[in-house]
């Protein structure tokens, strides 16, 4: 028989390889089990329930699709951003919460305008940079000499002499060797952020900034650069490929640059956070936040970031619904608008929600792209945290088999605003290793987005916040 | 001051995320010290050295992009693999191995010939499916009343009189509810590897199949078929969409398909497995072997599958040359030769390793694609498996840091004809939810590979190597 000499043969074992983590999910399982009674053994069941939900019948990735296409790079302030503002409320409107509303907050209102233009001039030649102006930096032109500088110590070390009257290249990259590529993010970001101001403060006359990622590419990243103080100068980040060759051209001698930018901060604008929430048949009073920001870049579709939280934080609710889950405590989605320059939405609905003496039990952003969920990690004040997080680790077992983790560390920009409510701040992690091939870059679109992974995130999130909603914290 | 600005304001504190991880790390290494003392210690310090090195300077992705470009498409027994066996001796030749040769062994020579047609013909008009021969299958030309199932019990059940002229079309989709891929494929390869034998045993005159993923997309996915003692007849698969169109018109009326395919199973040839080591100092007969397999099927670049095991056991040795680490066991490093459909040379390697008395300690083979690493599942016969796992289990807090577990679970098809020597056997498993978006697919190309990720893959499997060459098993 055929049979049997595929199920025995050596030759066919290729073909067997699969069937042996049937074996290691049923073991999982029983451990579940062992561990615990039959509450557990429901809460695994149930678990498994939100999961075959989102995988066979999710809305995420198609709300994701028209998001990050339709509605792609809805930088706060912008037309786009109203537009999404009230696409996903009108996608809350019609998946069953109790209750959608639109909260007002004050956001900054740049514009990008005309394209920006970069080039190199070395031996009679010019060479066109892959460029894009950074967030709120000014419209402007200059040319002048490139100093190339490592980190921002370097020009106040250089000072004024060196400084004045050129362009500053921060050509720091983000340390390959981080395992967690935010790591290395937070190990160069500060050139961005900061590096113009510094630049401008010493009087540079405009600054370039290698991008932030790790990948050897064509692609520049955009974000925002804050000069405070400082005179507001052009600033624009290349593409990673672009400063390598110029640091090489810099070996060789001297390179000028021009740069033009457009960009315009106008005055402040309304805006607003997304909400929408399923009322707790319990404790109403007790709120489960579970967000992501709406906003994103404007040069890409704010696919990965954030586009991605938010469809995950739908998601939640909606599969409650679908299960006829009636959660005990108030479930509420909120999309914050403006994360990526300026936080308005996160701190309107911090402030509103102090004042109306609020009490947030939990919140949980999702604010690092849509790739396959590794965990959580979980912060609050100090007084409260250690016997909290004692208690969800005791939910290990039933999070492990789907290759979560939990562990102490940062939450989310704009849940942080309502530490001060003693709640627990969890913050969504998923694989971070291809997170800055797209971050901030007009490739961040939902064809760099999986849908399995994208489901997954948000079924491993709704598996959490069904814990925290059935056992309390 | 801007930075302080910077630092306290909550208007920035997004740009600070990034900042809370190095915590976690400093903490994770913090317990690594308390756990154990300085050999620990020194461990995670030469882990990290590996990280580093593989991250840095790693050639892997390097190595990846010649084979799965140059050297795509290199089914067993082509020009294609004869290339890639002279090509990855060359690469073996020049990085420092102690010993470097091949290894005869036989594997059929199946060659797929012009490309296949297969169109759908209803109510008058012609559909052309996007569709692939299966590897064996015969050449051959079919016109006939299609009739869908979706299992070969059903196949069974209708018998001769409902079979016996048409076309079955095996339409069972990969389970999207399963968390890990391989089972989804597990659940389902079944249709691909004997359906068409069975459906030609009741009478069929050709098979087509679903596609082996849970993508819904145009690709077609090839791979092996086995006819055994039933008739060859021809055999293809068709794209999920394509599939899901099918389905839907038979439940509108009949559908006839025809098909021409021009596969020939010419006699088998001689092929090699490619091997280089280097020798151990103390154990030099206890045997490491690290491999992946050199073959893919003919319509991609084979970069996943298995391109990235290759050049990941490469990286191991050239790692231990680039950090001076002289391992104190044979360190081999084994590119085998026809695991797709066949297994031709990882059957040749275990009959001369048996007859050559060797021990193989330990064996790991990567053949799960070149995404980001979660960890390896071991294996080993029942009456030494416990002991050894558990002493592998004690490295655990060395591995975790980067993501890496340990199961108990299948190894790989080319390592396990090794099982009688009663060493460990070891399957890398990295993340495996787009593995089926490229697997046997003209999608299969350097292209869907994430240079971190291959070469994060590399650098857990460098690291579990060094731990088990360190300690021994």
């Amino acid at each position: 028989m055929l049979e049997s000499i595929y199920l025995v043969g050596l030759k066919f074992i290729n073909m067997l390889k699969p069937y042996s983590f049937l074996f290691l999910l049923s073991f999982s399982l029983l451990s579940i089990n062992l561990a615990d009674a039959q509450s557990s053994n429901e809460d695994a069941l149930f678990i498994k329930k939100i999961y075959n939900q989102i995988l066979n019948d999710g809305d995420c990735y198609d709300w994701l699709h028209q998001l990050s296409t339709v509605y792609g790079g809805r930088l706060a302030g912008s037309k786009n951003a109203d537009r999404a503002v009230l696409f996903t409320k009108s996608i809350m409107d019609t998946i069953g919460f109790d209750k959608v509303y639109l909260q007002e907050c004050i956001v900054p209102h740049w514009e990008r305008g005309a394209p920006e233009q970069v080039d190199a001039h070395f031996n009679g030649q010019i060479k066109q940079l892959r460029a894009t102006a950074l967030g709120n930096s000014p419209g402007g032109k200059a040319k002048a000499e490139v100093i190339e500088v490592f980190s921002l110590d370097e020009v106040k070390k250089l000072g004024r002499n060196a400084i004045e009257g050129k362009i500053v290249f921060y050509n720091r990259p983000m340390n390959p060797s981080q395992i967690r590529t935010f790591n290395a993010y937070g190990g160069a970001v500060d050139q961005r952020g900061t590096g113009p101001a510094i630049a401008s403060r010493f009087g540079a006359v405009a600054t370039v900034v290698r991008s932030m990622t790790t990948m050897t590419d064509g692609v520049p990243h955009t974000g925002v650069t804050i000069f405070g103080e400082d005179k507001p100068t052009p600033a624009a980040a290349i593409s990673t490929l672009d400063a390598d060759w110029l640091s090489a051209q810099l070996k060789k001698g001297k390179v000028e640059i021009s740069l033009e930018t457009h960009g315009q901060l106008l005055p402040d604008v309304i805006s607003h956070n997304v909400i929408g929430e399923i009322k707790g048949s319990t404790y109403p009073d007790k709120i489960i936040l579970v967000g992501g920001h709406l906003d994103s870049w404007d040069i890409g579709g704010g696919a990965h970031d954030d586009g991605a939280g938010c469809v995950h934080s739908m998601q939640v609710l909606r599969t409650m619904r679908k299960l006829n889950y009636q959660p005990k405590h108030t479930i509420r989605c909120v999309l914050f608008m403006n994360e990526e320059n300026g936080l308005g939405g996160g701190k309107a609905y911090a402030e509103a929600s102090n004042k109306n003496q609020e009490y947030h039990m939990a919140a949980l952003e999702s604010d690092s792209g849509g790739f396959t969920p590794r965990g959580f990690s979980v912060d609050a004040e100090n007084d409260v945290f250690a016997p909290r997080f004692k208690m969800m680790t005791e939910w290990l077992p039933l999070l492990e088999p789907y290759g979560l983790s939990l562990t102490k560390g940062g939450s989310g920009a704009d849940i942080n605003p309502l530490k001060g409510q003693k709640g627990m701040l969890i913050g969504f992690r998923p694989d971070s290793q291809r997170y800055f091939d797209f971050h901030h870059t007009s490739e961040d679109t939902i064809d760099a987005v999986n849908q399995r992974e994208l489901e997954l995130g948000a079924a491993s999130i709704t598996s959490l916040i069904y814990l925290i909603d059935k056992y309390g914290l």
